[in-house]
């Protein structure tokens, strides 16, 4: 079924009779937005219904004709979703395709649904209604990878990963340790989100076209309603804010950027070279000629579209940049890179966190990394620091060993005593004690530190984060 | 009709027999580029059937396959353009679909076309095809432009508009030398397009997956055919090279920066104030509340696309930044911003050249303006210098003039030859002669200049470019 | 003076005798950041001074030596201050510096502050004491332009501006409605800066160079003496994350948005074609050559900065992409990003405020604005929607009465009622009345309206805002 | 010395006697482009120098001036040069200041300097000549790592590394061809580079402020004087064109985006996991703490400054979004991301090819690596593509020996004949003869191909470049 409305001809693109003319073909193609618009469909319906209840209440529309409203835009929206009813680009957008199909089916109340409001207001309500209900995915989104993470890590409390700094091994810390590092930055992520969330909760319903609106509204009503939490407090503004799409998409933008760290350890953990973990084969790809590959195609794809959201929050600014009050045309180009940034996290979440749950870690294989590259050299010069010597020049003496090592191609703990005291006298036969992995992350034990107890400790702390609703 | 392929299930994604299980359905999701590289058809169709010709002249293949799978392409890309033959997200891409179909159709013969390549070198190459067939389409809509702007610049040759530093008005020039500056943008960016193709015109096929390939192919046979002007040089490079992607987003994104001047300068000029000119209804849109409305939508449209295009420049690079060689997934996601960067531009020179031809200049208020706001200031001060005061000096007499004409309001032909005198008595009576819009004008008659034989001149070396092929 | 260390000189750039040579030329000077990073002097010494004072608490160094290093520290501080201790590239930074210093002139005591702490720790440590005072010292700012604005929208409650939509006018307004449209965006401004420093507000130190410190510090203790109110809870994560500057630098740039959209109205405002208001001289400049030019030069400057700003953010998200954990060289460049940005935003914020202060608007012109360009077509169609007609068929109405008068260039109230009986019978004399400015401002008269009585209170409410710390 | 020039008190910023009062102080902070301009010194005195003599010529000024200008402008750069003027931020800019100082020493005759020009051309021309003087540098620069890689290569003909497509091995290279795709690279950068200078080689003197210039100068000789090939077509367009930085910062992000791939690699290869090569201890750095550590920071800055260079063209790009003609004073912000571009990649250029100079390649290593992880598996398949078999089921089969290989933890080679025969019975024993790394690469002997054949030309080709001028 194709919306035909003889009776709404001259309404298309409310133009009305102020124009003699209809818009050119190729300029009604660019200024069409109903093929990424539609995304608005359920918001679109849920705030009208709102609206027309308050105007029943305020007694500017009839009881009678709220409840025809109601029942008329629920009908339309399922058929657009049914896919009974074609979306008409013709109708430009979401919004005058509703409209025109409520008036078809309910006539004259249909026509009394736009009393008091104006597309533009109509527009920021509905985005911001998109946004509210978005974030909050994302956010469940997010714990639910931080679910996987947490859930992993408790595995591997035990399993000890080379920490690298400058992707040099450094110091040896537990596999747990380094996959709830994830954990804090996308608590970061969620806290974003959610201040982001708060400041969209501002209903612009009754900002009309830029002027607000003469009609005895209640805008704290509807607003409450559609479960905002305050209206807008300038008209002019709310018709031309788009500060909560810039503000969700730099929080996603960090989120993914977030992703892509992780995306490029387990890119970095399944190659050959480092061979810590095997992908799941459900998130890897083959090559069309290679028979022995298996590419960690999803990760690297995650890790290439935080170039997509970064591009995204560019777009936007870039678009608000130098524009003046109040709504301009410009805005119409706000909708399809928050649209696609909220998309593209919310896949890229969901693989990740099937990601985390299906790798499977070499842990022999990491325990070795630990004990090759002198991650212990630190503890050597604690050695000598425990013994009185200054840290700077006890650096310098672990440096010399470390040099003799590698001459050698041996670590440290290959070295005989001769060697260490051949540097200095103050070592005795215990240095061989300190040069042990699970005494030197044990040690670490400070809140944020790897030690088994802290460890567990903020296992506790996420789990019971987690289950707060 | 829906692809179905038995025989084709193991192959799906190009995984083998080294893969135990299929694609987790969300990371499908994620990896098919089917939804985008579509636009990919043509070429890769005229990249296989010259590939097969060429195995075929190799003596790789038989002739008679190379003729089977040249006539099985055709027929494949009938049927998809037709919508015949539905799309398959499970085969991931155009590449897969493609050839899933021919080797359903003309069977082992199809299977052959593989041979000596990989669908790294074949994306590659088809991406390459589609820039320098969308380059070249972009440099006619460029042209277009161009011609639509020297058409309405030759009718406004005696049309005098303010030129503008800062937004304020500066000294007089003709429209026509206004409009002819947008001519000297889009000749850079043709240019710089020009280059992005030559650039661009390397062909990849033979590059395999990463390290070349076995059979003793002709790798300038194919790439002639197929109009390269060459063949890359370095197979490591061309599997992992974006590069003509950036450069012709980056072309394309200045283009549209130029082009969201002049949109600028059309939103400007149809508001109330400046009043300089009417835009065609054709690219006007009218409000759903306000009856008086005529927007220019169209025009900001363009103005805000820039920042989608900058956008798409910016998510690109991104992917591209510190990723090892060769091929890695990441490159995946340079598809979609160079696709919407191209359709964007074509679209906004297209609505540009349509706003360009209908838009209509009040020519008597245009004239007004120039004799508004002290434009002429200028000549006073060369008046002096021309009576020997330095230019330093002269300026200040000026300035002092210029302030006292806006303390009693007016413009400064109306001050007294004795409020002149007050200042410099240098002034004699003929200084009223100086103050005048043409005379101004055509002195300014050097290259480049607003003079009447110079833009003249202009015109008649715009015209003569536009008609060289 | 300049500092000169014999026996530092194998400290230089933490070598230690690991290495054999020194860095090269070139590579040093890329290395250093003393160039930029003498900003965090005063965080260095005061994070130190703390640090300090802390190890002496748990018994890791003696009291005297932390009093003893709290003197030296202020000593370096004040030394650099006052330019008699010359910053030495040398060294890299300001840490090093300022280390390096003190050891001079204390001696052993110095050598003992980076005990238990690295230079990963620190740097994070001193710049996110960096972000919490600029923030503060920016929401102050912002604050002092609100006022401003608040200021100058009261002294023009009673000032009519048309309101536009599409750079077109659309429907009048109060001046001071206008004006607090930016309050709106700033109070925004201020929430995102706020929250991005609560998040700030969690201190690394302890995080070492990746997995804490085995000595037994008190993370919490000296977190709480820096002010922060948090300790990190993960070392990985807190070496390696500058999240705060992203969230700092996308709020600011943000802000800076919505200065370019107030600085692009003080453009068009002051040009001859608006001729709306006249910016201060001492916000202006000249031309060297046009004498009578006053060009709005600091407006122009406060809107092309925000490409700096946004430039800035997409730096450093392009840095993050991909970086595995925990610190990288690459988090080096998040540093020049970070402090430009806060300069840029409080430079602009101050200029800003100071062209609000300034600034002188034509009354006059403003109401004869409002008069021009049928901005009350609105009311004409709300006149016949409240005598029944539908607003549709209403709106119409107007647009072929707006047509009528465009046609004979004349506003609408030109009309005679005759005209307006024309085209439907509804019309009475009596809609002349509604044909009033005052009367179609005052009717909005909801929240966020700009009727006088709303933007009384909304100028009460703002101003208590103002006041409350 | 500093400029005190009672004389110019009411010059200093072109105010003249149009303003009452002078700049606000944090305004003139803001507008003072003091700070970065001075790297036009030259070039405003080779430009100023060129247009006094094209004055003369053209009979405007007198020879003995053009002269005196000439000696005095050499004059002036001296003193700037050697730091015996110091330049005066109350001038604004290098322009104002070298003119202040000319006029103070000649008098008059400097007063005659600013004749037919105005500081919107000559900042234009200033800025163009930097870009040609600038980007002739990075091209010498980009030749210089051109030439360090060739160099290495030579070295390196013999030796194999796996070439690796998603960072999993794939098939060996020789070690030259991995290293000569960056001259693929860098061959197209050095070509953007040459294209934008091409562009900015067309000089906008003459162009004035806006409207170009009543005196009748000799454009094109002064622009042939200055080494530009031609001149600007239209003055308005001249006057606020900085398309030239746009494409130069462009092609300088991209070059750096090649960097940052080498500077990964670098990263990767001096892992301790990969151990492929050590980078010269000269662009390396130790820790503060951890006495073993060698840091690859230069790679890693080289990698990080991308996002910088990135940044600064979406800076420069958001600027000219918008702006109407002709110049804004937003283009002020056009200088600083054109002059940190080029010297971020000049110090980065250079550093890469001392890094590159200096890396020692762990040899033995590399080709171990050649030989695990599968990467003869095509070779296997191309055995059986070889024997009649179609590729596709080749590559099943293949997949399945070396998931095979993977569950006994060998590669391909320790599995019996019996084994292979199990999966196909077209193996023979011959089958082994193909698991040979040196036949695999140098049967890739096709152009742009890994055979040692094809390397030795393509070093010979790229030699014969780099010695061309």
């Amino acid at each position: 079924m194709q919306l035909t409305l003889p009776g709404m001809a001259d309404m298309k693109g409310a133009r009305g009779r102020r124009f003699a003319s209809g818009l050119n073909p190729d300029a009604a193609d660019v200024n069409a937005s109903i093929n990424f618009d539609w995304r608005l469909l359920r918001h679109d319906v849920a705030g009208s219904k709102a609206h027309a209840r308050m105007l029943a209440r305020c007694g500017i529309i009839s009881q009678e004709d709220a409840e025809r409203t109601g029942e008329g835009l629920d009908r339309v929206c399922a058929e657009i979703e049914s896919g009974e009813l074609a979306l008409d680009p013709a109708l430009e957008d979401i919004h005058m395709n509703v409209e025109a199909r409520l008036i078809e089916l309910i006539g004259e109340a249909g026509q009394k649904l736009h009393t008091a409001r104006s597309r533009n207001d109509q527009v920021a309500t509905d985005m911001r209604l998109y946004v509210l209900t978005e974030a909050a995915g994302l956010i469940e989104r997010i714990d639910a990878l931080r679910r996987a993470l947490v859930d992993v890590a408790e595995r591997h409390i035990d399993t000890f990963i080379p920490g690298y700094t400058h992707l040099q091994r450094a110091q040896p810390v537990r596999l747990a340790h380094h996959l709830l590092a994830y954990d804090a930055m996308l608590t970061r992520d969620r806290g974003r989100i959610d201040d982001a969330m708060r400041r969209t909760a501002e209903c612009p319903l009754g900002a009309g076209a830029l002027a607000a609106t003469t009609f005895p509204i209640d805008r704290e009503g509807v607003a409450a309603e559609l479960g905002f939490s305050a209206v807008t407090r300038n008209s002019l503004d709310a018709a031309g804010d788009r500060d909560f799409a810039v503000e969700l998409i730099g929080a996603i933008a960090l989120c993914q950027t977030h992703l892509s760290r992780l995306a490029e350890e387990f890119v970095l953990w399944s190659s050959g070279e480092f061979g810590f973990a095997r992908l799941g084969e459900a998130y890897c790809s083959g090559s069309s000629i290679m028979p022995q590959k298996m590419n960690p195609d999803l990760a690297e794809l995650v890790r290439g579209k935080t170039g997509r959201v970064i591009g995204h929050w560019v777009s936007l600014m870039t678009v608000l940049k130098g524009l003046p009050l109040a709504y301009n045309k410009d805005l119409q180009e706000s909708q399809e890179p928050l649209y696609d940034a909220v998309e593209t996290l919310a896949a890229s979440l969901r693989v990740m966190a099937g990601m985390v749950e299906t790798v499977e870690f070499d842990t022999e294989r990491l325990r070795r990394a630990t004990e090759q590259g002198h991650l212990l050299a630190t503890e050597v010069a604690d050695y000598l620091a425990d013994r009185g010597l200054p840290f700077r020049e006890a650096h310098g003496i672990v440096g010399a060993l470390v040099r003799k090592a590698i001459e050698r191609g041996v670590e440290l703990d290959a070295l005989s005593l001769a060697d260490f005291r051949a540097e200095s006298d103050r070592f005795e036969s215990d240095v061989f004690d300190w040069l042990d992995v699970d005494r030197a992350v044990d040690r670490r034990d400070v809140i944020g530190g790897p030690s088994k107890r802290r460890i567990e400790a903020e296992i506790t702390r996420i789990r019971s984060e987690l289950e707060t609703p």
